[in-house]
């Protein structure tokens, strides 16, 4: 099969890409080409992987070009993210809303030309929950519960859920939404996402370095490992859609922790004297943002389709640990470790 | 005050146009200039009226020469109807979609520019709601119901829903949505909204006619009066922001009734001979649409507002009546009436 990944050089992207290939085969079918768009070159190892195809530059523009690639299946992840959104309104509606209509344009004129739908996983957020006053929020949000986002960010992945709905209704797509939960942990730099911090504030000390946590240690919120995150992705490719159920939006798994909680694991694996490393200072754009979020989520369809949130975050930190061990840059990443 | 309609020669723009130049003010401010919009001409009575602007063409082509019209208010209640949406995906897409983003941003430019932000109330629909099946529709929809809607034109308003309430967050606009029950009795012909019917079951038997009914008896539905439907834009446009509370859609008032209801109070009002002028034909196509949408509604946040159903459907039939006899033409629209 032909598979689309959009965001495909970023890291939830990449290493969906990575996973896949590994497998081979995708819905039971084997992979032939895997197509890696995003406006960031892709990472020398998958640009050199044999199956994979790279195409660098914006979404928007390389829509013309992706009816005529004989497409069989899309992971759409490609999108600006909500700090970014915040700040420049253009931008999210940009790369947010009008990219994933053109996406959906090219799919649409491929099934129009006589092929079948093609499968699309459109990776939506928890940031699309938030309260408004006159719909408050309830504390942990589950796949029912109202979206009435509080960011353009939340805002357009809402809306993206929608068209991905209609579409999918028409018979132009074979489309789900599944909402990702905050990922955590990111290895790199802090990004413009409001979230960045979720990770900042593990894997800083781990690398030796100082994090400030700009929320209060009782902030609570959904995350999930980046293992578990990918594994989400591809279970909603591969369900049917009797099991999928309905065509409206599915939160993937979470684990519903708190910054201290978060702060206590980390304690728990890498010692005291790296949880030091963390103190508070808060940031009240980013507190303002996050105090619109949920503080916790559920996800019984995908817990049907047998998906699971890890069972603690002392798990989610091991796994970033190993995740860093198999890697050359080991020494710089957990210099912080004892 | 400078207030522009969408849609203004339509049904509802007209009949909301002549209800505030009579009453000559809106929030307290007096009009100075209404401009209607659409891409019909509007009604020779409205285009004489000295305060009356007239725009004749496409919204979307319109939207450039919006900025510069320095407007206080806009009602957007252009668009296309239910019905052509479903038949030409495209249409809907660049008449309900496309065309609000376009106001959207006029209406921003004009605040980027210096102006305070311009009061909008969007003319949204109840059929925003919809039966998805992971998730059941209750009876009765709300203000809070999640709307998964099962139309182009449903997934369309309630996208411009969330612009709506996205700009204003954002501060470029003050904007509400109200979503709009089925309108009953709509003067004139059939047109391509699936809820058509609604209203040619009542109109058709009073004007001597023979009509149709696509949907069994059974089918129930919220419905509302011309008359309460403008006074519910109004009063949405008139409310403090905190009155309107949020910045989601609210719920017009609806009038919960049975098909077989309307058709006793038709005969109640008018006589069992008006009545046996409707006969029962499955149309599968309209019965399909109609299957999706809700069977009442109730409309919390529009009730705060001071605003109420009409009592029965006896008086929405009255009040048909009676605005055709006020017109020349009673004589053709009641000639059913002995």
């Amino acid at each position: 099969m032909r598979l689309l990944i959009t965001g495909g050089a970023g890291f939830i992207g990449a290493r969906l890409a990575r996973t896949l290939l590994a497998r081979g085969q995708l819905g039971g079918r084997a992979l032939e080409t895997v197509i890696l768009a995003d406006q960031f070159p892709a990472p020398p190892d998958l640009a050199a992987h044999p199956l994979v195809q790279v195409m660098t530059g914006p979404l928007l523009e390389q829509c013309a070009q992706l009816a005529s690639l004989k497409l069989d299946g899309v992971f759409h992840l490609a999108s600006a993210v909500s700090g970014e959104c915040e700040a420049d309104f253009d931008l999210g509606m940009r790369s947010n809303l009008e990219s994933t209509r053109a996406l959906l344009e090219s799919l649409r004129s491929h099934q129009m030309a006589g092929h079948a739908p093609v499968r699309l996983v459109f990776s939506s957020s928890v940031a699309v929950f938030g309260p408004d006053d006159a719909v408050p929020m309830p504390a942990i949000v589950t796949d029912t519960t109202l979206p009435t986002p509080q960011t353009s960010y939340g805002i357009q992945k809402h809306i993206c859920e929608h068209l991905v709905a209609d579409y999918t209704r028409k018979g132009f797509i074979d489309g789900r939404s599944a909402r990702l939960m905050t990922v955590t942990v990111r290895p790199g730099r802090p990004n413009g996402a409001a979230s960045s911090f979720f990770s900042g504030i593990i894997r800083e000390p781990l690398a030796g370095e100082e994090a400030i946590c700009p929320v209060a240690p009782e902030v609570a919120h959904p995350v999930s490992s980046p293992r578990a995150t990918v594994e989400g992705l591809i279970q909603v490719f591969e369900a049917s859609r009797e099991a999928y159920g309905g065509r409206t939006a599915l939160n993937l798994p979470a684990l519903n922790v708190t910054v201290a909680q978060m702060l206590d694991a980390l304690a728990a694996v890498a010692g005291p004297a790296v949880r030091a490393r963390v103190r508070f200072e808060r940031d009240e754009r980013i507190a303002g943002i996050v105090a619109r979020w949920p503080t916790g989520a559920r996800a019984d369809r995908a817990l049907a389709l047998g998906l699971k949130p890890e069972a603690s975050f002392e798990d989610i930190i091991r796994q970033y640990i190993a995740d860093c061990q198999a890697l050359p840059t080991a020494a710089q990443t957990l210099k912080g470790l004892s």
